[in-house]
């Protein structure tokens, strides 16, 4: 088995490339920088009789929870995203979950699989993260080689049967100038996350110090700059373990779907 | 003389018709809410040896100075922001300039007229806070009915000839969500100064003392909310001041030409 190691083969693969080498076992873990320009997804699999309840927290939620694509209940592709794709296999690392408690971290989920699950695809930071790095915005996390640093807020999410709690954000550290910006060019993808949801004043949602995050890792925020607040993709997760589903399966963290669709057809305009 | 001094009667007035009750002087002084939807516009008036550094510095400054029409030299009609406008009459009060000196404020320039004298109409912020107002968004300056908070800025403008100076930006208070949604609102008008310049941090663009604005009146900012910067039509008239001119005119504060153009018709989405 080969691991794909070296970032510039990794960058150059197509999404259905990248999907393959998951698949292979020749891609663990982390995707970021997988794939130049493909969408990315976080992946939630819940059982059926909880679909309609999620797709509505989805809905009410768009912010954290911008659904890209959903399987039929018991099929493992989601044809919108990828022809030859796999949710039982496609995933870098997948998280096992049953009532709540995370049970097993494992590489392919396929002798897990059921007729009752759906698939739920959801968008990914990763697309505006892109957006931002082309215009030439800088990411404070990625010069610094950690996760991005992410916080509970206490800013509830409105909540739909068992899914509720509060929304997760990710914190981009910017200059003003640089955060309006950012304002303007992810405003353009709403499917994966799209404007801020707050900027400066932490304190205003809950954030009592910034240099501990609830997720991800710390970073330094310059005194000319202040800190940016978006939507996160582990807010679905975590309102999905607090629900305590007799069963779930997630992405593990940092490992995501990679589809074949390209970021910019993600952009409104 | 009738004055038109109900709210109503003055904001259901078309453009052209508010035009015409600026010239037979029904309206004298601030043009606010004004011809509900119909843009109004910077005035200042040049000797036409002045006009190129005066064009290049707005294409070198276009979020302070967005022109928006220009008259030929020695004319005094911009007909592609009305067909029955009169630059020397139609401005509800002008300053007339010599050598930087404000030397006379007036209802009419008629007589002051010259065959060399250029008009710059200038987009102004009126047209973005219609949008905001529009959205539900807060003017804390129009709630307290004062003038907008304006401040001269450490950041220099880009010099074209004799046109030099800092930036002059107005200043709204906002929650930080009404902050990012001003963005994306105010951005779809760059031909009325557009997204904001700066957010937060006061300090650094230079304003040590949000209450002692420059220009215009204070207004309270909540613990809530964070001081957001646009660039400011009285930037140009703050250079062309400082440049002193042989003789210029410029409309007085706050009144405005009224144009025939429609606001929305300057969103570029």
């Amino acid at each position: 088995m080969t691991f794909l190691r070296n970032p510039a083969d990794r960058a150059r693969l197509t999404g259905h490339e990248a999907r393959l080498a998951c698949r292979r076992g020749e891609i663990v873990g982390s995707t970021a920088g997988l794939a130049h320009g493909y969408v990315q997804a976080n992946l939630a699999v819940l059982p059926k009789d909880l679909a309609t309840d999620f797709l509505l927290f989805a809905q009410r939620n768009p912010k954290p929870c911008p659904i890209i694509g959903v399987s039929a209940p018991g099929d493992r592709r989601i044809p919108e995203l990828g022809e030859d794709l796999d949710i039982a296999t496609d995933v870098s690392g997948y998280r096992v979950w049953r009532h709540g408690e995370m049970v097993e971290e494992r590489l392919d989920v396929a002798d897990l699989w059921r007729d009752d699950l759906v698939a739920f695809a959801i968008g990914c930071s990763f697309s505006f993260e892109a957006a931002m790095v082309e215009d030439g915005l800088p990411l404070r996390h990625v010069e610094m080689g950690v996760r991005v640093p992410m916080y509970r807020t206490t800013v509830p999410c409105r909540p739909a049967g068992p899914f509720a709690g509060p929304m997760v954000v990710s914190m981009r550290p910017l200059t003003p100038a640089q955060a309006i910006r950012a304002v303007q060019i992810t405003s353009r993808f709403p499917a994966v996350h799209g404007a801020p949801v707050h900027l400066g004043l932490p304190e205003a949602i809950g954030i009592r110090d910034l240099g501990r995050p609830d997720y991800g890792d710390p970073v330094r925020v310059a005194p000319d700059e202040i800190p940016v607040f978006w939507a996160c993709g582990v807010t679905p997760q975590s309102v999905i373990a607090a629900s305590k589903p007799s069963f779930a399966i997630t992405h593990a963290p940092g490992a995501m779907l990679v589809t074949d669709r390209r970021n910019s057809e993600f952009a409104v305009l």
